[in-house]
């Protein structure tokens, strides 16, 4: 997927409010804006928006000298999904089909993302999460919603490569893991992470810091892009990238940089950006899991 | 109130959605953000938001060469509001307070704002008021809803200027301003609208095709910025705007422009962008009516 022209207003609002939380001055967030606006004509169109991002994150740290703005943000994600935890457990635990469930609300994990919606109020999403009850398993759709691949898939495979998305939603992704490994508990399962901060991206630590390590051998992925630019990836992360079973891709950063890949990829997100449904073709807030690249 | 970094990566997405609207190519609506990026920089934050405006759709329209991209959708905003005035007409006539109904309905008519939301289906947003019976009459609220000391500073005045904001909400202003002189037919009102286009902003033409020219004198402020800004006005407009026994403003563009007048006006609007919301203290959505400016 390709970055278009309505990524790009879209980048100054990231850049700005990054820059905010980042705790700039008024003075450098203008100093961050004026430059982002003298590199965006040089924006390829032909890269995928996570491309794109990383210079503009890249830019949004070297002027506010700021490593990680997100450091503090990810610990209290992690920490709050990890308080869900056993109430998320005993409801997948007690669903009609546990791995059915264990999926969807991985999926709905997937709304906590700083790079949509940077003023993004963790508790309250995670909150509704749980409120939604009644969809708690989407139905089959051939298109958004492929969940009988998926597990065909998934049953077959002995490794698992899974990429992570975002801190905080790693809890809901170790509760799938968990499920994965309860099912067939001589899958190998290895949890890719990225190398370097970028927005509120899990790295190793956070992986760790909500259990994953128990289930899972944490893998960096080499890159510091919103999603999986395989060009940026290290060639360890490729070759386990090209030889697993299975690739499971959370959120809507993956799906942008891997949609065409040449290997499939079942894509796990919640569309929403507009510029995403539209190429998923899929509404804003819908959760998707489908079997996407080549075949 | 003054241009503030948020309305940055917004008037990028204005820019971008004005190219389309104008059926720019491709291209060209890069060629539109490019040119933006190049100026965004000089923007003075002393200015206000519709004066920083106006630049960019000026430059928009230099670059698609369309002197006013939303002609047909002024149009078609009129001729829908037109539709409704029958039963707008009634249920204002119904009302148990006929002319604070009206004046909930003209401040609910300015929902239709291309500026901030370029995809607006006026149908949706017309029916939505036509729903809202409930609220028909705000209640009476010191900082937001000053509904008795508009009715009586209304009562006083011998003249009226209006401040029109966009075309199609005419329709909902023209019920108003018939109670107005239905209340009292020797007073004399008169209609402000812009000189050049701008957005989906009044012009006299649309003030005309929805009959206002029946009930107020239609007069060009002199500008064409999306809002009233008094350095841009011509000396007859000014003279007007001093005089005015009262001063009605209608739109968040008026309101950013002229909520530091040097006379009292009353601001009519719905807050509908979170800067305008922070600067009027209220949330988005919300219906204001309140007298501003230096009392």
């Amino acid at each position: 997927m390709k970055t278009c022209l309505d990524c790009i207003p879209c980048f100054f609002r990231q850049a700005l409010e990054a820059s905010k939380l980042a705790g700039a001055s008024p003075r450098t967030q203008q100093r961050v804006l004026n430059e982002l606006a003298k590199i965006c004509s040089s924006f390829s169109l032909k890269s995928s928006p996570p491309e794109t991002g990383r210079i503009v994150y890249r830019l949004v740290n070297r002027i506010t000298e700021k490593k990680d703005p997100y450091t503090k943000i990810k610990a209290e994600s992690n920490q709050k999904a990890l308080k869900l935890y056993p109430r998320l457990k005993r409801r997948i635990a007690h669903s009609s089909d546990p791995m059915a469930a264990a999926v969807s609300l991985a999926i709905a994990g997937n709304i906590i993302d700083y790079g949509v919606k940077n003023s993004l109020n963790v508790e309250r999403e995670l909150k509704k999460i749980m409120k939604e009850e009644t969809r708690l398993i989407p139905k089959e759709n051939k298109k958004f919603y492929q969940y009988t691949k998926f597990k065909g898939a998934l049953s077959k495979a002995n490794t698992v490569l899974y990429l992570a998305d975002n801190a905080g939603e790693i809890v809901f992704d170790r509760l799938l893991l968990e499920e994965i490994q309860k099912e067939d508990p001589l899958k190998q399962i290895i949890y890719a992470v990225k190398s370097r901060p970028i927005i509120n991206d899990a790295l190793a630590k956070d992986a760790r810091q909500c259990g994953v390590d128990r289930i899972a051998r944490i893998f960096e992925s080499g890159s510091d892009a919103p999603g999986t630019v395989l060009s940026l990836c290290s060639q360890e992360f490729l070759r386990t990238y090209r030889k697993a079973d299975i690739v499971i891709s959370k959120g809507q950063g993956n799906f942008e940089t891997l949609s065409l890949s040449q290997r499939p990829v079942f894509f796990l997100f919640m569309a929403k950006c507009p510029v995403v449904a539209r190429h998923a073709g899929c509404r804003i807030g819908d959760i998707i899991l489908r079997c996407g690249g080549k075949k």
